[in-house]
């Protein structure tokens, strides 16, 4: 028999509450993120307030406690009290998406704080930290100390989240994996925004994707995860302005691990692919312009002067070597993790790339070694793709549309560029273009 | 960190199954009861299927299913195997409801051979067991061997439900009990239903309550359980029917344990009151019927032929030794337990009693000793009430309308009398009466 006691009675009472549909108050929430937390309410009773939650859906005022509450259950770094302006970002994550690692020295080299407790890469999408921890010396496990020293050193840092940061997330994340309660918005919701409100910045801004290499794949469905997740801020002190943007291709060329560093570095040379630049330069304009030290026009100006100038590739450097990584990789190329070999992946016919599945170019790339399909999974930070030709481009029979770069292992050529040629589709038609900034909501 | 196994990975696909509100087939869930009651799946997973279910609810198909996944659990007796007929019978519960009682020796006294394993009172409802073990000597603990040796012996027994008997509903039954998830009508059916078709019964009559003092007071509600208790027998092979009876007044005058042994005597000597005897006659038929052996006419006639020969009787004193108890107490109620004083409680005003909320009435039963509020509560037989006057009854001021029998336990008689009046309702016009057979289903 389990144990009866007198909080498995108020327990009861508001799991009987979640299941008829009724939503729960505040401190019925609080109680229940809190009573887990210490573990006073056993996982078998939190599962199934996580199930109800999953099917019978949370109000507003529902999601923005239940974030509240679980960015409670640990540290609250309060940022925005110690400086004028600190930012965050977030992006929901997807292919060649570098955008972060273009956007931090950027904005910081504008003036601009800036500091990003991120994630490892898990499924089909690259991780920001995976994508540094290519850089020689580079150290994305920082302590809350290390992660204030290094924004007072250069201004800008990233770094993996901390064990205070939100333990209720890890331990109902946890619960949720192995549940069934993975794909529920609120629960999305919570677990994304209570991690980052806990740094507590002045303004975060949210990257969205929509498309084939998203997290969500239907429009409709990353709109309502982005008012989601800007509802959950609500009384939170931190602004919240989300874009949706486009992942039905790769974002740029490269995806995999060092061959995005390169190419965050070409961008911050000024020489970056054209929807690199725009996707990063939509987010940095409203990260200047919430700081309201900026309208449109001057963040733009500023952003553009940073880059022309040099101080970006500058600010690179700085931010490199303050998180103790080898900064002269930006000038040399050759001191980053290289490929074997490279295979090259040919077009079978003329005409145009009508589409290409951006979810199976992202696994493809993590089969490489390039990301990961279990936690524990090794990363082979020299493995990657370029994926030269993506969906709109004109190809020519025989021409180069990718270049598969393998690390360590040994691979059946043939077999990945069969493999890579099933996800793309060709056609004789160019197809309709994507906008890259499809929405910006606030 | 939970584990995360190959197991962990099937329960976590068929739980995201039941959350998109998918029906589950026969093999998941037989997988998953199974796994559950072998400890290989954890509480906290079928925690999150319970609240599936309960919210999503069940297709008949997964009713079934989930009924004999559960019966299977433990052992299976197949009793219609051993006899050539042998039915059972069971009540979603009420107050003063004492119809096994007097069932189980009038039908056995035709011919028909039964057995019942019944459950104790808990809430406001009464229990078979403690109103037998209110006997002096009467044991309603039997194993398998003593419950088929009293069959043979006696032709009728009842007993509380052995360990053997689906194990899987006892841990479920546990788990839903803290989970917010016993309201859920799949699984209550599933619940009532392993543990009776685990007998193997050839038929069982289902007698479904409805009204203030029933399990589901509303008429809609009690016709869909009687529907899902029936639909979850398919395939099992026992025959099930199921009549709507009324419980929105006590089911004749004694509600309590040795006040309902004595009533029910009287009602095998002939002289039980009319509400008792047209309820128990109408499933008494049904069983006999069943059989094949009867027509409802020849049925109602064998019926009558019991009681009017005092055949019905003879089989009461019979089946009262076959379980140890005293059969003197057919001829001499004074050896039962006796109240220790009786309070008596007096109509307010004259005209008509328009209706008595029957839930409060049971729950006032229960608060002398007669039942339990807790499931480890003790039980005093002596207690109870004499509802002399019910719903319709006309009556005069200062007319006594109800004996409260008090126990043991030392009682503010004013409070008492105070109280029992707060659930009663008194008019000038005699209130449409109900019938006491709602519908007969099949």
């Amino acid at each position: 028999m389990l144990p009866r006691t007198m909080a498995d009675y108020s327990v009861y009472e508001l799991l009987n509450k979640k299941r008829r549909g009724g939503p729960l108050d505040a401190a019925e929430i609080e109680f229940f993120i809190d009573g887990f937390t210490k573990s006073a309410i056993p996982e078998y009773q939190m599962s199934a307030l996580l199930m109800a939650i999953a099917i019978n859906g949370m109000t507003a005022p529902e999601m923005a406690t239940l974030t509240q509450s679980m960015l409670r259950s640990g540290e609250q770094w309060h940022l925005r009290d110690s400086y004028d302006y600190f930012a965050d970002k977030h992006s929901t994550g997807g292919v060649g998406d570098k955008v972060s690692l273009v956007l931090s020295p950027w904005v910081a080299a504008c003036g601009i704080k800036i500091g990003m407790l991120s994630g490892r890469g898990l499924g089909h999408t690259g991780g920001t930290l995976d994508k540094l921890e290519a850089i020689p010396g580079f150290n994305a496990r920082l302590s809350r100390a290390d992660f204030e020293k290094a924004v007072a050193d250069c201004g800008c840092v990233i770094s993996t989240s901390t064990e205070g940061i939100a333990p209720a997330d890890k331990k109902i994340y946890a619960l949720r994996d192995v549940t069934g309660t993975v794909e529920s918005l609120p629960l999305i919701t919570a677990s994304i925004m209570s991690k980052k409100l806990a740094m507590g910045a002045s303004a975060l801004i949210l990257d969205v994707k929509t498309g084939s290499g998203a997290f969500m794949r239907n429009y409709s469905d990353s709109k309502a995860l982005a008012q989601s997740l800007i509802a959950a801020a609500a009384g939170s002190g931190t602004r919240v302005e989300a874009l949706i943007t486009d992942m039905d291709r790769p974002l740029g060329i490269a995806a995999g691990n060092a061959n995005e560093i390169i190419e965050t570095i070409e961008c911050v040379k000024g020489k970056g692919p054209a929807d690199v630049m725009e996707v990063t330069r939509a987010q940095a304009v409203r990260i200047l312009a919430m700081s309201g030290r900026f309208d449109d026009a001057s963040a733009g100006k500023a952003l553009h002067d940073a880059l022309t100038s040099g101080r970006a590739l500058e600010q690179t450097r700085k931010w490199i070597a303050a998180q103790g990584g080898n900064p002269k990789i930006v000038d040399d190329y050759s001191l980053l993790p290289q490929p074997r070999t490279v295979i090259e992946v040919k077009a079978p016919r003329s005409g145009y790339i009508t589409h290409m599945d951006t979810y199976q170019a992202g696994m493809f790339t993590v089969d490489l070694g390039a990301g990961r399909k279990k936690a524990d999974d090794v990363i082979d930070y020299a493995a990657g793709v370029m994926f030269d030709k993506r969906s709109g481009d004109e190809v020519k029979a025989g021409e180069v549309i990718a270049r598969i770069q393998l690390g360590a292992a040994a691979r059946d050529e043939r077999e990945l560029v069969s493999r890579f040629l099933s996800f793309v589709e060709f056609g004789d038609d160019q197809p309709k273009a994507r906008p890259l900034v499809h929405e910006h909501l606030t």
